[in-house]
């Protein structure tokens, strides 16, 4: 017989066939694969006799009825995103979707004292127009002209995504979530080794973390590899390697901080010319957001004394400073319970990476479950899920249900 | 009364006019500008008798007959090339063909007892093929079926423009110096601060120095940075700036060593994403090739220690090895007299840039004059000379060729 957690697993995997790319998952924002996408979670959703329709921001939403019959009745939001990164794996986002789909499936017809709403976000990652949360900003109701305007690399707007797919931006004030909301639960893969290392299935998300951005950009002189001694060289790589390591350092010996440098871009980039111009990106993140904050200023400053040292030019730029979202207390004190009911240890644990759950929070109390992630991969190919992990939160969500009928 | 260090400098910014690229200096191998800066050059020592060519390879060769009329007169080659790095200066390379002629046309018409060809070589910065020195390669007689084969961005090969210029590569043993030859002088820009630094107008280059080059290729694993603590990275981009930082380290402590890495590529580059693959360019010179070759040694076992910490993967590729070439001490000696006639005082130095002297040394005795660069400053636009300098640089030339003819 089939478990209800090899069905997940096999639905997840036949989704991820659905790309803009062959041979990878590759979906962004309203992109034409998410038809077929919409199509199958809708033909399941149906089965349950949902209620099913893509709102104007290209969210598909499935409504599974309450006991009571009225349209006022309170509502619990379960959902993630449908789109991915580039050359993605597949249960980042889809994996929140499909699981609560089979949790509806779980419930065998029966009723709760609230409806549920299946969301799939159609937008989280974003790659499409460089800002993430499209879908979910539109359930908060928070989608504004700039946003709707704001052009991909082919020069089309928010707006025009949205009207190519078939939909129409004016009546995006109908997605905005209204009415009895009794909460918001994501289930979502850790993307990281915490709970690998910790042998544990789950973990139940205390916050989301506050993120900074900022670029540094180090402008000296450019010169000949051959001919300018080292003491008179004002060598731009030089000054961001010295950043760098000063950045990782820092990271290390202040805990629960990760701050990355990911991007450099180094000119004129020639083996044979001393870098003239190298422009580092700098992401740092923590749940405290006065550690992260504070975090940033020392870096800055590290930078800033760096530079100066060398008789090169600074310019900091900060491009972000997001502030942490707690997820809400009551709403996650009733996962606890029913990760516990469910058997399983309760780990609770900060998510370093941002997620439909900050935008619900806004609006209505949110919660969120982490899925063990083996090997910490995630936006790979090779991510993958342990089915006996989806096993656990199918149960841990059931108990869920349960418990909040009961409050 | 214009002085002829006055019209040197001038014709440099003349010849500087001709460009692939309209308001700044671009000259690449055998481009279409060249031939207007051959015809000029031409003009010039047309109007010394000389008799003119252009030979396979593209060099401009201009020969000034010996007192004896004999075609075995012994023979001495003045040069510099005529190509340039894009957007370069005005000096870097004419300035040495223009100070020869310069010289001829201060012997005003008398002979001495060996010919003297002015040759304005046609490649040396190897911009175009990526393989320098095709210009003197040819007068040397070592360009083979390789560097002919050798393309382009445009996929044309060496021998594709040669035939573009309207020249045959058939005739390139043609272009090879032959006969009696007497020795090569290059009068070449410093391209460095230390004349300056020194307050000299001269420096007389005893060698040019061995240079290594080398990639290191660090991969590691790219992973989220929101989600993966400091300690699980595998940062490659962290891996190369502490190894950059231990490059620099080494060459400051090691006297006369000058090491670079001047490229750096970070994959996949993503400001949220820990760098998986970082590669790097290493350019080492100096004066000793045993300092050099250890220094590499030095430096690639750092960044195996690095990578092997890090449990990071390091593929380190040797990319040139080139020995120091040491220009010819007697006529180097003639050169120190000269300067010193010139009443300027001698200062022997080393190039850490190649010139074509480098080429030339292989077949005949080689030495080479350098002319202070104000700021050290070159491959710019901005790059200059004192008129000075260049007034001291003729003087110590006319003793030169004074010196030569007695010996």
């Amino acid at each position: 017989m089939t478990s209800a957690a090899e069905v997940v697993v096999r639905r997840c995997r036949e989704l991820a066939a659905f790309s803009e790319e062959p041979g990878v998952t590759t979906r962004t924002f309203l992109c034409g694969p998410m038809r077929e996408v919409h199509a199958l979670l809708s033909s399941w959703m149906t089965g349950l006799r949902m209620e099913v329709r893509v709102d104007a921001a290209g969210n598909l939403r499935g409504v599974y009825p309450a006991l009571s019959a009225s349209p006022d009745a309170p509502r619990l939001i379960i959902g993630s995103h449908l789109d991915s990164v580039p050359r993605a794996g597949p249960f980042d986002g889809v994996l929140g979707v499909v699981i609560a789909i089979g949790l509806l499936e779980a419930l065998e017809g029966s009723r709760l004292p609230y409806a549920i709403e299946v969301v799939g976000f159609s937008e989280e990652e974003g790659v499409r127009f460089g800002v993430p949360f499209i879908g979910s900003r539109a359930v908060a109701g928070t989608v504004d002209e700039d946003l709707l305007s704001r052009r991909d690399r082919d020069g089309r707007s928010v707006a025009d995504a949205i009207r190519a797919f078939g939909l129409d931006p004016a009546t995006l004030p109908d997605a905005a979530a209204r009415g009895s909301l009794v909460g918001y639960l994501e289930f979502h893969i850790e993307q990281g080794p915490v709970l690998e290392r910790l042998g544990l299935p789950l973990g139940i998300v205390e916050c989301i973390v506050g993120q900074s951005r900022a670029e540094a950009v180090f402008t000296g002189a450019a010169g000949h590899a051959g001919t300018t001694p080292m003491a008179d060289r004002r060598d731009t790589l030089a000054a961001a390697a010295e950043w760098i390591t000063a950045v990782e350092r820092h990271a290390f010996n202040t805990p629960g901080l990760v701050a990355t440098v990911g991007g450099l871009e180094v000119t004129p980039g020639a083996a044979n010319v001393i870098p003239g111009r190298c422009s580092a990106t700098l992401d740092v993140r923590h749940a405290d957001d006065a550690v992260r904050r504070s975090a940033v200023e020392t870096l800055s400053a590290a930078a800033r004394g760096i530079a100066e040292r060398r008789h090169i030019r600074l310019t900091w730029t900060e491009r972000l400073d997001q502030e942490g979202v707690q997820m809400d207390s009551s709403l996650t004190a009733t996962l606890e319970r029913a990760v516990t009911l469910a058997g399983i240890p309760v780990h609770r644990l900060s998510s370093g990476a941002g997620h439909d759950a900050m935008i619900m929070a806004s609006i209505m109390p949110a919660a969120m479950l982490f899925l063990r992630s083996p090997g910490g991969l995630s936006h790979h190919p090779d991510e993958t899920v342990i089915e006996g992990d989806v096993a656990a939160a199918l149960e841990a969500g059931r108990f869920f249900l349960g418990e909040l009928a009961r409050s």
